[in-house]
């Protein structure tokens, strides 16, 4: 493969836009024959024609099928999650956890219901047991860079007293869990592709929400609120013995 | 299709025995094929030839090869989860709600993450954008199915006030998903088949049941508990307030 990595003669030299060009449009012509085709039927030879460039040029620019798969995936996938994964860091500082954490699984479950993204999570598991290196790549550059961001950003929050947690790994992955499964799911074995109804999205994300803060929220702070507004009958509790993790 | 369903002349009528026998060869045949080749790649044809029986006999038992392949889903789901759907009804009289969800959750998971089911959802996602019946058989027998027996229990369990919640489907749907999310997408996207080992099985389980608790388990107990070692000093909170459900 690498004979093909310089360029041939019978191409000038491409210029950096040319090539940058070009490599766009492989990788489209690439990904809408792998989501028709699946991935072992389509080649090299096919997704060149339909780039409108030569096999050379395919292959000056991916070493292989696998690279260029790999490609589509990290790009699609990141292009998808930078903006969410921006927005993780920057609920380190939440001055409304609740609000906020509403607001990111609502971004996130949008961006990840992507028809174009679920066509792609589809062929990615279809070839998952010959090709376990493409879903790890989709694994690897989707949730698990997602869980790992906000498992960083759980850990802040925990030491500022916002979230009570002892394994921030184990929060963050209940937590994208809780927002992601059940759409997923259906996504997945019924084969939509549509985009979620604005209803539905923050269903999923607001109960979601609800439930993980009911698992990891600051137990003393709904107790010191419930204490000012309580009335200190008989009814009244020890708030220390709430602060203690069950988890 | 209909012209096969008779037996066709040049057979002797099946007996029972012989029929169960062959329809079973059938299904063991196609499953073998399907999760080899595909569900595209393989024809009745190739189906008959390896389960050693004619075209014919084939069509009595299945009228095409989308009803051979729905028999195969509901075969393989329903055998795996029969026994946890009878756990999950027993659990609505447990008197140890935590250690029967911990059986549960870790029996529930060992079924799902069963090599054959996780091919065979591989391949129902595979196809679910060309089929989505399929998808939606091993959908409605799967996770659907035990959600929904889990929500009438959940509900039952709410009614004895062992949990607190407003919407038995969501927090069932938030109690499977806790447990099978994380081990079910690593084996979908890195095509992992094997069976989890047992000490990673337990974690799984016994930290989604821990959240699920957390979240859904009943307050007023954990108060009365705390109450009765309390010393009612000015930290003490008023129980009512937290019997309102955060759901």
């Amino acid at each position: 493969m690498t004979d093909f990595q310089a360029s041939s003669p019978g191409e000038p030299a491409d210029d950096g836009r040319q090539s940058t060009r070009k490599r766009t449009a492989i990788m489209e012509a690439a990904t809408t024959a792998f989501l028709h085709h699946g991935y072992l039927g389509t080649s090299m030879d096919a997704i060149a024609t339909a780039a409108g460039v030569s096999k050379q040029t395919v292959y000056k620019h991916f070493a292989d099928k696998q690279h260029l798969f790999s490609a589509i995936v990290i790009t699609t996938v990141n292009d998808a999650s930078d903006p969410v994964y921006n927005e993780v860091r920057d609920l380190q500082d939440s001055g409304d956890i609740e609000a906020d954490l509403r607001d990111l699984a609502r971004r996130q479950l949008a961006v990840v219901i992507q028809p174009r993204l679920m066509q792609l999570r589809r062929l990615v598991i279809a070839e998952a047991g010959r090709f376990p290196e493409l879903g790890r790549t989709f694994y690897e550059q989707g949730p698990g860079r997602t869980i790992a961001a906000l498992a960083a950003t759980f850990e802040h929050l925990a030491a500022r007293g916002v979230l009570q947690l002892q394994d921030p790994l184990l929060a963050a992955s209940h937590f994208n869990w809780l927002i992601m499964s059940a759409p997923l799911n259906e996504a997945m074995l019924l084969g939509r592709d549509e985009p979620l109804k604005p209803a539905d999205l923050r269903r999923h994300a607001d109960t979601g929400v609800r439930t993980f803060l009911a698992a990891y929220g600051r137990r003393t702070e709904r107790f010191v609120d419930a204490w000012v507004s309580g009335d200190g009958t008989k009814d009244a509790l020890q708030a220390s013995e709430y602060e203690e993790p069950r988890r």
